[in-house]
């Protein structure tokens, strides 16, 4: 009987596997933290350059894949699922290999993944900014319209430019997500569609990576780069079976098929049991949102990304995001601390006691990612007077990071895309009360808060799930095998009428100070 | 050998005297503070009430008068020169009696002094305020182009139409600045330049104060009340000798001088040893700000007054101010004490350790006052990042303040009122070195602090011992009865350059925030 799945989720800090059975029944999980990432090595905080050893990969997913079959029967394993963080890419050689696995490059970060949030390519993520909006074509454009240092040809650009050793060596520059299914099944690289859609301009508009010529003018060392890959698949699509060589290391049959990799907050949402017209929020120290929208037949303006199939095949993903949420709360929380320690639930307590009030907070304190990516703009407080207290200031914070929300999905809706409820994972949707029922009363719609612990490691099993055939298709499995909410908030329409007032207010505030931002720079 | 004055300075708390030499020497001071405002009768906070029975100014004047010359020889008393709070006046009857001395309105707190800071006439103020925009002259424009209701006129309707009875015995309402000297000397009252100037709008271009026809207009209850007085008188000029029944009762012989009364901030400014192109600021919870400009032909814009002689006579009087100074500062430490008491001095000493940085605060917290009075503004912080801290925050607030003055200073320029340095007095002035060297960076001008502890006092003095005959005017008593300064600060270069840029970006914010608090009110 083959009616298990594993879901593998390659984290910042560690990987973590989970078996779950056909129906969503969670049977053993199992987390393991990169040992050399743990130690800090190959990464350095002051340029904020991230890199991974493809050892810690190796050895950490064995340790887990063994780690849940401890116990249980391996033969009933069906299929595995895969979600990286991402843009994480690593230059590997004509056998696919990342380069730091030989000896040559073992010690060199160059060698190894560029983590997503690695920003080493600052200079030439601009480089490509700049031309892109000068070009005839601005391939951005389905990535929301700014190209991110984070992304992949930025670093792979910073990587042929700074090592002419791993230039020399490198092949190709893979996706954390498409080589360990390509690993794992001993096949070529199936190119991730959620990875080359929203980090690395694939789009089939212009049939592919981006044209040679405008790679070239960005620089020469990009030349016949765009070959590496044209056509990118859904994860629902299997890469292959599992190596004989795996299998034996694994403990598990060569019949486990192995579905095709993608980004872990895409998979996140898939897990948590997204549908269309419900926006998923991973609400944490930034948020991420996504969509699965039946049909996107324009470019949204200012949201981070949209890309056929890259969330559920059959409908688009959209993707967008806030800059900084729980990361504002929690440093509010230091800077009021200045007198003696404070803590959150405190703060919280003592807003959630307080009627709306004049303070206006402005959420930008990481800049603004949707809508309409600004890194320069800064956070601020309106209508400080001199009887405003810390609790003032943090009810307003709240608000303003739930404003922000509100801005993404009002642009959703201005584009056609039909947002009717809000499904909220992630910490602050499981721990903060307030937060939630404030995000109902803003967003004037229910928001329900998902049950599931690990959803990114259920959506790659959703996927694994598919791709083995046990469900017909990722709708079904999304709706087998989700565990459903363990929470759920319905608006105030008192403090709705009274919120729609002030978000006026804030849009109001928004622009002023944007406008005064940017005159001002 | 008549070579002693003596300076009465009624504060809001208390009344003070001090007996100074022709030179200058201080040789006794006493206070008393008011006995039945010290349990506050006749105020209520809840409806900012402020009323002051005549009777704690009669007996703390006795007390302190008596107090200075215990040990001393009286006979040398030249002369008397008085100060009180402004606008604060009161109804008398025709023979200019206060009419809370009377038994019937003994306990009538309409009857009594309106402090400066009372506030019950909001809604006359507007009235007035509204008229005078209509009318042809606008008879606000010497006063800052905006009447508040702790004025003369507000405060006089507001008892006019709140109580019959005092209405019915008022014959006149007399400012406290006023009532004392004519009261020492028996004589009739001799309306202070200053205090009709600055809040009564009177000015002799409409030949006193405002004419019958926008009185009335206002409302008919002020008919015939602008006959009180038509000429005005500065502070240098005798209103008189000691009656008997006071020289008795103070022990002090009849030929004692009472020169005239004026505003305390006023009297600060001389008894600090102001001079032509000393700005002199009373740099405390809010600031006063007062030249005496050579000679001002024209209105100035949005400055709180300008009236001839006023401060020194010959010279215009021009008074600015900002709405919270240390007040703001004050808030500061309370809203971030809210983990754990937090103190100034902690503040700031983390704050002059750090390098001006990339916030920005607007120090609006309390409205602003000039230039350009504007009540509906409030207080904001910009560029706030993940990474501000409190002592940030507290060096961008001790800037904006600064910034704030700098603002006043260079309206005073454009309007042609030369500022070539800074006198300050006040309690930030002597205790903050770090505050009091940042101004001398943001302002790009030498800042001294004057020695004097009780400026207001020995300003009074000032004018005594010229009223007396013992200088031949007052710009001669000011130099030789002033005590210096007891600490200079000069502009670091370096430090200024990084300021002016900061400068124009509080200029360009301050402008932004303005439009969009009006056009989202």
């Amino acid at each position: 009987m083959k009616d298990l799945v594993i879901g593998l989720d390659f984290g910042s800090d560690s990987v973590r596997a989970i078996l779950v059975s056909a129906t969503g029944e969670e049977l053993a999980s199992c987390v393991h933290n990169y040992t050399r990432w743990g130690k800090g090595l190959y990464s350095d905080n002051s340029i904020a350059q991230f890199r991974q050893h493809p050892l810690d990969y190796l050895e950490g997913m064995e340790i887990v894949i063994k780690g849940v079959l401890k116990g249980q029967d391996a033969s009933r394993v069906a299929g595995i699922g895969v979600d990286t963080t991402g843009s994480t890419p690593c230059a590997v050689n004509k056998d696919g290999v990342p380069l730091a696995l030989l000896p040559e490059f073992a010690e060199n970060p160059n060698a190894m993944f560029f983590l997503w949030k690695d920003h080493t390519a600052i200079k030439e993520a601009k480089e490509i900014n700049d031309l892109a909006k000068k070009w005839h074509t601005d391939y951005t454009k389905y990535e929301g319209g700014v190209y991110s240092p984070e992304w992949f040809w930025a670093k792979y650009l910073f990587m042929l430019r700074n090592d002419p050793a791993v230039r020399e060596a490198c092949h190709a520059f893979v996706e954390h997500c498409d080589w360990i299914p390509s690993l794992l099944a001993n096949a070529p690289v199936k190119p991730s569609r959620c990875a080359a859609g929203h980090k690395a301009m694939w789009h089939p508009d212009w049939g592919g990576l981006p044209p040679e010529d405008f790679l070239v003018a960005l620089d020469p060392l990009l030349k016949g780069k765009r070959e590496q890959y044209t056509e990118t698949y859904t994860a629902d699509e299997p890469v292959g079976t599992l190596c004989p060589e795996w299998a034996e290391k694994l403990g598990l049959p060569t019949d486990v098929v192995i579905a095709g990799g993608a980004f872990d907050a895409h998979l996140g949402a898939v897990g948590a049991g997204i549908e269309p017209g419900v926006l998923v929020k991973v609400v944490g120290t930034s948020t991420c949102d996504i969509m699965a929208a039946p049909s996107v037949d324009h470019c949204i303006r200012g949201i981070c990304g949209q890309v056929d199939g890259s969330v559920v095949p059959g409908f688009t993903g959209v993707e967008a995001g806030q800059a900084a949420f729980g990361d504002a709360y929690a440093w509010f929380r230091r800077f009021i601390s200045y007198g003696g320690e404070v803590t959150l639930p405190q703060l919280e307590a003592d807003a959630a006691k307080l009627p709306i009030n004049q303070t206006l907070t402005i959420d930008w304190m990481n800049g603004r990612r949707t809508p309409d990516a600004n890194p320069f703009l800064t956070g601020a407080l309106f209508g400080l007077n001199l009887g405003t207290t810390a609790p003032m200031v943090y009810r307003s914070l709240v608000e303003s990071t739930i404003f922000g929300s509100r801005r993404i999905a009002d642009r959703f809706m201005e584009e056609g895309v039909k947002v009717e409820s809000i499904l909220a994972i992630g910490g602050i949707a499981k721990k903060s009360k307030f937060v939630m029922q404030t995000f109902a009363d803003i967003l004037k719609m229910p928001i329900k808060v998902a049950k599931v612990e690990q959803a990114c490691a259920l959506g790659a099993a959703m996927f694994a799930a598919t791709a083995a055939g046990l469900h017909k298709d990722t709708v079904s499995a999304i709706k087998a095998m989700n565990s459903g909410f363990d929470a759920e908030y319905f608006p105030n329409p008192e403090n709705a009428a009274a919120y729609d007032e002030k978000y006026k207010l804030y849009c109001a505030y928004c622009d002023g100070l944007e406008k005064m931002t940017m005159e001002n720079l």
